[in-house]
């Protein structure tokens, strides 16, 4: 199981994330390019950052929209979208590769991942422009019960994909995730989340809000590096796994 | 000799330049990668271009002000500065790869290039992040008869450079050009441009202001497409160096 | 019956639109704020240009996306419309008092106008934020045959409203515009036009795609500039007008 | 004697300063206006937050340069700094009277503030600029040794200024800033610089860092909300005029 974290996103004099702290704990670092938050110093740093600790970097593209962090949707044409995708993942291909590292991976931030979610086509124009700038990069994308328009687009664009699970998210019984506007969207208990992310490795299921068992396939789970409790909560997850025998270890391995 | 001009300074839904025009006239294009001119759209659509015409393509980055055009000087660290280089490079790296082609040069734009001029630490700051991005791509430096300093970064960094001479600008005996706020810096008769091109390109030579002949060795000459006049200068410049057995062909091939 | 067109949509190096040839021909000019388009200077030339016509000056604000022109779509909240609003509103304000002039209206740009169109709430965000600004502002909003929202948000805000129509787009019967999508969504003969505009002027009415006839209460008429023939189109309307007795005015003077 | 404070410094979701703490102890608020830092979410906030507190306001224009937080010399023509500070004051005041409260002031922010220190044609820019807005308000400049240029700007200009000194800064005994890059430019002892503050209060002198005892007329005291210790110090510093007798008020009631 890969573990994977949004990182990089300070700007100019302002910082964002415990970055410093929650890198040792991962695998897979999603790094901010500059159109949502990120600019090319910390882009410098923070792949620094992950090459230090072992870390596998891979670019986190959004929306240009700085002053909302790229978390408006924004009626972009799927050709903008793929150009976004490919500037901003060239950007960071450029850091990696003046530090001696390659990129592993793309996972789209906030709206543009959302807006995926729920239109495929996004999927597939961000997975073209993957395929187009590098084959061998792997695409992060969201881990439900409908995988068939994703292994299409796989099978289509010959990408390699990596499906995302949340631990610390409720999921509907059809496998999507809880609306954060809805109550108990987001668990907070770390002991509750390291269960979940344990039983999303060992048995490839999550128990939905609705209280049935779901199926739920992931290959990396998502784990954030906000504040000091979410910090620790990474360390109580990767400690979890480890101690169960699951092996943590970057996409590349086994996507 | 090559002949390199600025593209790709298109942004959103404002045109700037004759890109269509005047890029089957050079051999090497200074494409705009966002920072002061550009966008994602404009460079992949000008890739697309310099392809059509086999044109090589080179990054041509610039401060981060596109209000002013990437040409106000803006005091920015040699850090800063070099941080700058790699990510637009990058971002049009991508653009190039995702059309199967390869980046040839970089060349530093407006107030940043201007900058870099009046101070080789800029110079070296640039070289070294090219260098770290891909030690094939070529730096376009101004020719001038200060050689000395980017010889020396060449030889430390091992970079490959690109002299490049204005054959429109007026330069001083000392091999500077003479600024565009002083009297004849700019020269608009497209008969003398051309010989100027010419007699840069056969003898390495040029007439400076106070009227001595110096010398200037130059890999390329920038030309321009701002205009229907500026076309047709470049067209000129081109049929002269034909006519005269003058190769013109992308630097790559020779520096 | 007054005429408005969006002007200063300039900005930096970059030239839009014939604001010089189309001001003279109209009564309001709607200047863009710096962040869809205009900036700075741009917006202090525009100010100038309307004064030196006698034309009056309104804000255009617009959602910050200049790479789209603020022609997308963004999922912004409210209360962030409202305060984008205020700001462009103030900026250029500033602008208008610094050469001695008033503002008389706002009206929202592109996709936030849109946006409005589709969401009274919208509407109601926008007017709210004018009318904190300056309960003497007018705000430019659509005319169609659903004034009811309208009217009452005038009533409760107590803002004065100018309804706005297009004489060279296609109304549907139900008194919305033909999405430019569809064919016929534009007319483009000057002539059809001028007739258009005095049938508004004159009947209050307009011809719908439909063929019926149907009723529009228009206070302006927004006309364009981006190009020589829209510019001949502007002073065939104006003519039009004038030869029929239509008094061409600014809408302070009557709304 | 007034205390001012640069606040309003958040942008989008970062945050930066402690402007809920230290406003409550300062006089005047000195708000960013989205140029260098602040957004029109943080200026609406940061504006109430003041007139909770009976905080005047100003505006605190910077250059267009978020990455850079406004730190760095960009070489701005006299005329786009004026169009800076129009543009940035409008917007503040839009906010400001929305609330019903008035602009009182205008201070420059980092590296334009700086340019102005060292170039007297830039303090002439802005102050006509700011009178063109509204002659009311107040430009907040430097004090130093040398009061002879500004002295002429506000008689040739009519506009109110205000001098403004630091306690926490080194000076020279020529009257100017120590430069933060020399050894003891910025003093951390609170007590240190709360008896600096009361010397340049009740007697309109300081130590200069060469130990000899020089002039410095202030009528504002710069504080800072970085940090909590920052905020401790500005208590300090307002005890210690409090009781001294020093009347702690903002700058409109004397300048």
């Amino acid at each position: 199981m890969d573990l994977n974290s949004d990182v990089g996103e300070s700007f100019g004099t302002y910082k964002l994330g415990l970055d410093e702290e929650v890198i040792p704990y991962i695998t897979s670092a999603n790094i901010a390019c500059g159109y949502h938050a990120g600019d090319p110093g910390v882009m410098r740093k923070t792949v620094a950052l992950a090459k230090q600790h072992g870390v596998e970097v891979g670019s986190h593209p959004g929306f240009p929209d700085l002053m909302g962090f790229g978390r408006r949707n924004m009626d972009a044409t799927l050709e903008e979208i793929q150009d976004y995708v490919i500037y901003q993942t060239g950007a960071l291909w450029a850091f990696a590769r003046s530090q001696g590292m390659k990129l592993q991976h793309v996972k789209a931030h906030g709206s543009l991942y959302n807006m995926a979610v729920a239109n495929p086509k996004i999927w597939e124009a961000i997975a073209e422009g993957v395929v187009k700038v590098d084959p061998e990069l792997i695409l992060v994308v969201l881990a439900s019960s409908q995988r068939e328009p994703l292994l299409e687009i796989r099978k289509r664009h010959g990408i390699r994909i990596a499906f995302e699970a949340f631990p610390d998210r409720a999921y509907h019984q059809n496998g999507s995730l809880v609306s954060r506007r809805e109550k108990g969207a987001v668990i907070h208990d770390h002991e509750l989340v390291a269960q979940r992310a344990l039983k999303m490795a060992l048995e490839e299921k999550v128990v939905s809000i609705e209280g049935t068992e779901i199926e739920l396939k992931a290959d990396t789970l998502c784990v954030h590096g906000d504040n000091p409790s979410a910090v620790q909560m990474v360390k109580r997850i990767r400690e979890e796994l480890k101690a169960s025998g699951v092996e943590v270890i970057a996409m590349r391995h086994f996507v």
